[in-house]
């Protein structure tokens, strides 16, 4: 493919801007583990969070939000209709949506809940490798966590692209993302993130921040991952262990300019 | 009005030793997002948190607790059952009470639930311009965060409190408070403020351990905004980023004196 | 007794190197305030945590799990089928449970629930003196909070594990661990985790993440509470308040090593 079709770090730098300027509202249907953690980090990032997730009001918001998050790591029955909600609301708005099918595979009721929800075309799906895998048939991980690859992932996430329209996000070690053309790795990040709960939760939600402000949504997801990553590394740099590092990676999403962001991603 | 009816700055001294000598237990009935930072806020500052919120129990606590707080962040139909419960209950025990109507406004169900809530005569409202606004019929903001001054709700505070014979607190950058008769404006805090999730929530909470060892419900809001904000200065000035403020704070308040706050707040 | 069959310093600094290679899967039902420290404190000790609490997944989890939480700190409908099930599963698969009885006796509800729940006989049952006190008839504490010693409630204890097969921990300043035969004290520990809220919740599941990856369910509860309290005695040493507290602690707990555990454990 042409290299001009590929993201740049210039583009990340850009839609970091964007994103500020914007300061565009999020709606998280998320789970009660990392609902705190997600706000700050979108507060820190310079979005509005709003985490709007019940039977009654989480369709409406979903067509005046800016973006919409939809993750399954805590569903119940009232916010699993919720969620039914908010994807038919955004839809029709045409609001963006992400998807993060947490420990899709591992357990079969949220499995289903997951492909239900992927038929109605999420503008990006965010995963680590089992969780994207088990959606095309695999075996799925053993609880939240990924037993495979973001590379052995790629195939299926350029075949979920493709079925369904979206933006396919598998995050690892090594980030691959996909809008079943266009491929881009982001190579920044650091062991420490597999070491605070929520990190990849609060991406899926920085990447409905990202799709709010811009009209790529496979710049969206490659924006938020930079972003997320190269403060991740900063963080690492100075910090003791997981405690410290959780709250110096909100300081350095605050801190981070775009000129330091371009300067610093390592896409492939 | 004569100068002794105002709050002084001695006064919310003397309320924080009142606290910290009561240790009072405080019920909140909150939101997923901001649980846990309200129960950290509470034992900070000297307070017994109990987060009763299910339908079969948030009743009969209320009736031992010595503060509650009724905070309408994330509803659901179980907890909005536990908050009528628990409302009643306090009424009926003479316990004082907060409601925090986060959002409404801006989101239909809501509006009726803080509207039916706030017939019942809360001891203290506590929320931000848009939210105080919208309960006298206002347009309500975006979201979770104000579009309106402190400065520009306070007719409408004046006119709640008249009505339903409670404290109005208006939180922005400078906190409005009234009785409907006296006005109290807190002028501490910090920008970093609105960059943690679930910091008004938390006063919301503090006013109700403060009210719930003092008799003057206009000076528990009042010495909970000064507690808060004369910290929130204190953090601001010795931070990287939201992430750290978040930290600090929680130290300044389990390291606040009474003098430190008397020497300190800005009461206008 | 014999000195052989009590729990040696080196038994815990084995414990834990058996957990940090075991790096067990533990599925927390716990409540909305802790959830996010919950898996954070079971992320840096070298567990895996997942909060699978839905009336649909919670007893299939429980099957494959390698050991499993039951916390009543904020108990609805659907969170208290999901711990019945989970405890139906996980006592038919051999799974270890911990039972955490927040406010027992001070609730009716949960009080009620939580006799049932010892009934099915967990593996490890751990509280406050209120809480243990309160299952065998006592009078219960105010809230969360216990108005009995540890040393008070070492009879209650010993009583629950010989009617029930379960090992007691009794949580405070010095904290008493038995298995109605042989009795643990382990004396580390510092006033500044009753400012911080969750750690007992979050040592039920250090507790389940122990026995997961043992044989010996009062070794567990014991390793489990020496890894913490030794790690907030560090993290004391060296903070300002309860908020850096806590973040120090979750470094103290990745950084710790089998023979600095050993070391510093005080058992009696």
């Amino acid at each position: 493919m042409p290299a001009a079709s590929t993201v740049r770090a210039r583009d990340c730098a850009d839609a970091l801007e964007e994103l500020r300027a914007g300061a565009p509202l999020v709606q998280c249907l998320t789970n009660i583990v990392v609902a705190q953690w997600t706000a700050n980090v979108l507060l820190a990032v310079g979005a509005a969070p709003a985490m709007v997730d019940n039977r009654e009001e989480a369709g409406a918001f979903a067509a005046i939000a800016g973006g919409v998050l939809v993750n399954l790591g805590t569903p119940y029955a009232e916010t699993v209709s919720a969620m039914q909600s908010a994807v038919a609301s955004a839809t029709q708005a045409g609001t963006p949506w992400v998807l993060d099918p947490v420990a899709a595979g591992a357990l079969g009721w949220r499995t289903e809940i997951a492909r239900k929800l992927l038929a109605e075309e999420p503008t990006v799906l965010r995963g680590n490798a089992s969780e994207v895998m088990a959606l095309t048939g695999g075996a799925g991980g053993k609880g939240v966590e990924s037993v495979d690859t973001p590379q052995a992932a790629l195939a299926a996430a350029r075949e979920l692209a493709g079925l369904h329209g979206t933006v396919v996000a598998v995050s690892g070690p090594i980030d691959h993302l996909t809008d079943g053309d266009r491929v881009v790795l982001v190579r920044n990040g650091h062991s420490l993130l597999t070491k605070v709960t929520g990190v990849g939760c609060a991406l899926g939600a920085m990447m409905a921040a990202f799709a709010a402000v811009l009209d790529d949504p496979l710049l969206a997801a490659v924006s938020a991952t930079a972003t997320l990553t190269v403060c991740a590394d900063e963080a690492a740099a100075r910090v003791r262990g997981p405690g410290s590092f959780a709250v110096a990676l909100l300081d350095e999403l605050a801190a981070l300019t775009p000129q330091h962001l371009a300067a610093k991603v390592l896409l492939g």
